[in-house]
């Protein structure tokens, strides 16, 4: 027996039209790649997204149409979000680190016809253009003035483009399942992977994401989101704000300590979204100047693993850092680790232990923990084998796939190593192929990892594993030493030691100056096997 | 371009799963139609749901088939509303106050395979029994030892039924538009009309139930449901609570004021919800007594305008009573009033003329005004006209309907004139059949109402139009005096001067003992008009 409620779509541009009817008067400010302060409101964000679907409908912009940007988070490239999906059409946020190469794979790949783009990314798109092969034209996201040797032939400006278009559109009405965004993973092997979001399925994301056991974000509040639009839709927070009412701060491109310092406190950001490195390098210079967050309440990690010293360090300005998990296949989210009222009322260190899990699962969010053979595994915190899951905004397909993107029966297997527990909560022991394997024992390479940046001489640390001739592989400990240290491997040892079973104490450390990272800020551990290939233990 | 997402149905079975993987320990508390207080947790009821489950199998109800309830808010009930829409059935929950000849007619036009119900309403069922058509045996919930002369021939107990039943079973998936409850509106004209809710439509809303705008439940909290799972499935309250780790308080069939005072207190109720009549009996209970709320911090009126003499007299136990609106017809949520931070921070003499409102839309709730005359009228704060609302939990036909349940472009008249105004307030003028219409003009009998009740010797008013031979109709006012007043009416006239324009002044004033209720507690003004019909008002 149906049901007989009305048949009406769960599109992304109600999102927007809620804002419009409920939230006119909400702040939305961008530290513009050109330098000043932009301060508008909802009201006025409503008439230029309407006036950039004018001028995209005049491109000849159709239905299910692509439209690449490459661009740092901004009012513009919000406005792009909605205008882009409002038409029906699909917007491709390309990562800007992922290089030439990858970048123009994945914009011939997507085959968008439009590129849009900051003015410090001229150089890539200039480079690459040669080798777009379906580009019909490229505006620069500024205004003429602001142009400078970023134009060129058939380049125009953002500014330019939507003028004198007018500032209401007929916003339509198609299919929920429609396409409304893509984004590349960033593999670290083989070509990057196309997701491609449906409307439905970031609508209901975002309801899931106001949940108070998830942001809970709300009216009167502030997010800066430092985790970049073009990287899973910055983790849907441009379409939570706008649902919830949220005033939202855009840095532009200061994504460093002093950039973000400023505009967390000017803007008074209650709330704040970015992986590990990007709270590792605000501690830091807030350790390195001495000054305070005044205002900051709480922030979301997620990306990799946060180490106990981030949530340490931030403790003590008040501010509670949140891990997250979700993949760019998950929209991105998969658990938000808000902790129970009877473990939230516990001191910093006896909650330590489920902070530094990565939470319980949403609604919708189905996880099954399967062994290497196959078996599915109970849900008793100790049982680790491949997390896989299924959910209503979890990856379906890639885009034009190579090779099948679910398990057999239906499953997306996320390539992480984790445990979960009876009330819910899992734990990413590693990812599947970060996994040290040795002696017939896995062990963790986050959690060494882990333990060796709580060591005030640490800056950074990763963990590969090397061959060993009789353990098969044994832990190499990669270390960024804090400015001016020369503390000694032996004394990061015995650190070790303290916290560690002995299967996991690394054979070797070494020193570099700094980790590669990969294009959303995670250590690429590829580039580390290269650098330490062949390397070989001590005996 | 499609999405390429998972297609992972929106089954309300998810809520029910992630509340058993998250939230086992949450207690379920029932004040049982037996007497004592029933007390288990959400995994005890996870085993018991599926023992029901199995037994609706056994008994041969298969997908789609109806099953009717008739019960107090218990642990029972909410165990059925998951076992029947988990196996893919559809839970019947029909309202012992619509009187036997209307009971009878719902059970049959819905087809109801089987009934269960409270040993309260066996009179009720015994005697309609044999003009039921489709019915196949009924259940009393209860057990064998509390079944009394409430059982007979083929008559069985719930505990009976399920008691040797597995306490797992094998939810099936299936299509998220496919039913999972009924109910069916109370109308004061014609034949009561079926609305068929959506696994879908229910989801969503419980989604947008939890935003932090609206009921903003967190797990940790108790809610306590006046509202009844007879109507509307209680608010949608059960799934509200199952997806946000909520403790629930199940009043059974205690709902005066001293019942559920002693819950309230008992079980550190934090958040209430349930229709004016039942917060003026709190009150007027709490007055009488002098006791004290000492726990409860919000409540949630619907189903009748809020007067403010409520609203006032809560806030001097600091209890905040908010109002929200919506319909059988609307699952039933369309506004939550959450003031927003610059409201919500004015004394309460400022806020009122806010909090006396319906507030603002939930996300995907459309809302339009439209003139008599058929013109969409502008949400400017004044402009007043029928209300009607589309969205994707909204009805979008009523069951085997008589005739068009929607306008031609698909719009559902909610009956309501209201106005709304540039900041997305929603005030509901009048009832459109209620508006009293006068020299041309429209007086609200709501804005009398209010207005009359904040006379402290009035316990409860209602205003109707009666026939005028100038002014076409003018208003007549019915008063229930307080205990022991013997107010004037030309005192009370005097009062509402102070507070109404002209015309509005009721040309009368008539005292009677109680105002008629229907069904779901509203005053019943077809009853009045035909206890005042031909009354003739002075010259």
């Amino acid at each position: 027996m149906q049901g007989l409620m009305m048949d009406r779509p769960l599109l992304t541009t109600e999102i927007f039209k809620h804002a419009l009817r409920t939230y006119r008067g909400t702040e939305i400010v961008t530290r513009m790649v050109e330098g000043p302060i932009h301060r508008y409101t909802v009201a006025d964000a409503g008439e230029r997204v309407a006036k950039l679907a004018n001028a995209l409908v005049d491109l000849g912009v159709k239905h299910g149409d692509r439209v690449g940007v490459i661009g740092w988070n901004t009012h513009r490239q919000f406005e792009m979000y909605f205008a882009v999906g409002g038409i029906g059409a699909v917007l491709h946020t390309v990562n800007p680190r992922l290089g030439p190469q990858n970048a123009a794979y994945v914009i011939n790949h997507a085959e968008d016809d439009w590129l849009f783009y900051d003015a410090t990314f001229a150089p890539l798109v200039n480079a690459i253009a040669p080798a777009l092969t379906t580009v019909k034209g490229r505006f620069v996201l500024t205004d003429e003035a602001h142009l400078g040797d970023a134009g060129g032939d058939g380049v125009g400006t953002y500014e330019e483009l939507i003028a004198d278009k007018p500032t209401t559109f007929n916003w339509p009405d198609f299919d929920e399942n429609d396409a409304v965004a893509m984004c590349y993973t960033s593999g670290t092997t083989g070509n990057p992977k196309g997701v491609v979001y449906s409307h439905r399925a970031l609508v209901i994301q975002t309801f899931a994401s106001l949940l108070p056991s998830a942001l809970a974000l709300k009216e009167g509040e502030t997010l800066l989101p430092v985790v970049p639009m073009f990287h899973v839709n910055a983790w849907n927070t441009p379409y939570s704000c706008m649902m919830a009412g949220v005033k939202q701060v855009f840095p532009g491109p200061r994504l460093d300590g002093e950039g973000l310092y400023e505009l967390l406190e000017g803007e008074k950001v209650d709330f704040s979204a970015g992986v590990p490195t990007v709270w590792l390098g605000l501690l830091q210079y807030l350790q390195k100047t001495g000054k305070k967050l005044t205002h900051l309440r709480k922030g979301l990690s997620g990306g990799s693993a946060l180490p106990e010293a981030i949530i340490r360090g931030f403790a003590e300005h008040g501010v509670e850092i949140q891990q997250g998990w979700g993949m760019t296949e998950m929209s991105p989210l998969g658990t938000v680790n808000t902790l129970p009222p009877h473990l939230a009322e516990l001191s910093l260190d006896d909650s330590m232990p489920y902070r530094l899990k990565a939470g319980r699962a949403m609604p919708y969010v189905d996880m099954r923990i399967v062994s290497p053979d196959g078996h599915i595994l109970p849900h008793d915190g100790t049982s680790d084998g491949h997390l896989q899951v299924r959910g209503p905004w979890i990856v379906g397909s890639y885009y034009k796939p190579e090779s099948e993107t679910l398990t057999a029966d239906g499953w997306f297997d996320t390539g992480d190593v984790a445990t979960i527990d009876a009330d819910g909560f899992l734990e990413i022991t590693d990812r599947a192929k970060d996994v040290i394997k040795t002696g017939g024992e896995w062990v963790s390479s986050i959690d060494i990892e882990n333990a060796a940046i709580l060591h005030p001489d640490v800056a950074n640390a990763a963990v590969i594993g090397v061959h060993h001739p009789k353990w098969q592989e044994r832990p190499l400990l990669i270390v960024v030493r804090c400015d001016g240290s020369d503390v000694a491997p032996d004394v990061l040892t015995d650190f070790l030691k303290q916290r560690l079973d002995k299967i996991a104490i690394p054979d070797a450390i070494e020193f570099v100056d700094e980790l590669p990272l990969g294009a959303t800020g995670k250590v690429l551990k590829t580039e580390l096997r290269k650098k330490f290939a062949g390397y070989e233990l001590p005996a």
